[in-house]
């Protein structure tokens, strides 16, 4: 048994963050899933490891995290090797990655969560069709952010600067859940979003993740 | 001209979060007043230094930043001496300071930000009374926060750790606005939130901030 754990859902995005991240950094983990439909998210002993009732946790034998990026950002600066370095030491390069994380949260996040809501997580877990006005609006406001995007990535090979970092790393579970979806069109449309996509979604830590969510699926 | 820069709006929480850390960490710098009424933030030449045209933005001679939050982890990464020194050097204290961060960000900030809206900005900024409805279901929201709030502030000193860091000072806005407001009884109400609260608003930083915001509405 390993020394970390990740408690969470392959049906939360923000888990799948984590497990991201874990991955990326070729950590061992155990992985305790954790049954969202029953609620055992809102209920002992897992709100003492998350008291706002929120999945993916995190613990280790020194501490427990439960917010994704946090985890993510903890285990970029804590177990970083030559590999899989996801940090800058320069505070201004960092600060530049550090924002492109704050920007998925507050820009990509809110129509991607939505859009995956609607279009991938309602139909599968509670059997409702997407609301066709809201997945109309959430298009709408993703493809301002996109265009936005595609403009960053003419002047950088990735989002948080020239190399992989935790700014791409955190798109990796909106961008999994609208493949296949019609939000596809709105990143092959960018040229440069589209090759960036395919880029972070080949890497092996990511394919690890994949495969564990089909695993369960299969 | 000092070599720091923030662009933005006394009306608007995240630059005064911005400035919150600016003053914390005693650096000079310029701020220059965006009009919002006006949409200065939608337009060029703002637009080139913050594309998703929200205030506030920070330019020094090296980097534009624009994410509140990136900003201050940024000023607090960057320039922290032993007087004001915001941040941990063991990446599982920094960990729990920066998810800290992110709490606030999802889980006190939404709440706060409507009651914000209601109680305070929309009577000011567009002579419109706060709707009841809403200010009664985010009050109900802030309070299950704060309960946890009170739990953590048993067991430490500041959200983050054992210091004051970031993760206190990104509630000042938030705690500034609704200060006066029938919001302020859910933080009386508990005994630790309430002396931390009083606590975080004596700080010398914080009180030029509030000198800045007061003296321009004198």
């Amino acid at each position: 048994m390993g020394v970390r754990k990740l408690y969470g859902s392959l049906d939360s995005p923000d888990t799948i963050r984590a497990l991201a991240s874990l991955n990326e950094h070729k950590l061992d983990f155990d992985f305790i899933p954790i049954d969202l439909k029953s609620g055992e998210h809102k209920r002992e002993p897992f709100l003492s490891m998350s008291p706002f009732g929120d999945v993916p946790a995190y613990q280790d034998e020194q501490l427990t995290l439960f917010e994704s990026r946090t985890v993510m950002r903890f285990i970029s600066h804590c177990y970083f090797t030559p590999d899989n370095e996801q940090v800058y030491e320069d505070p201004r390069l960092q600060g530049i990655a550090a924002e492109w994380i704050d920007i998925e949260d507050h820009q990509f996040d809110p129509p991607a969560s939505k859009l995956t809501w609607e279009l991938v997580l309602k139909p599968k877990l509670i059997g409702q069709p997407p609301d066709s006005t809201v997945v109309a609006q959430e298009q709408l406001k993703l493809a301002k952010v996109l265009d936005i995007y595609e403009k960053r990535l003419a002047e950088s090979n990735f989002l948080g600067g020239h190399k992989y970092t935790s700014a791409d790393l955190t798109h990796l579970p909106g961008l999994y859940y609208l493949t296949g979806t019609p939000v596809d069109q709105l990143f092959e449309e960018r040229p440069l979003v589209s090759a960036w996509k395919k880029s972070i979604m080949s890497r092996p830590g990511w394919k690890k993740v994949v495969a564990m969510i089909e695993g369960v699926q299969a």
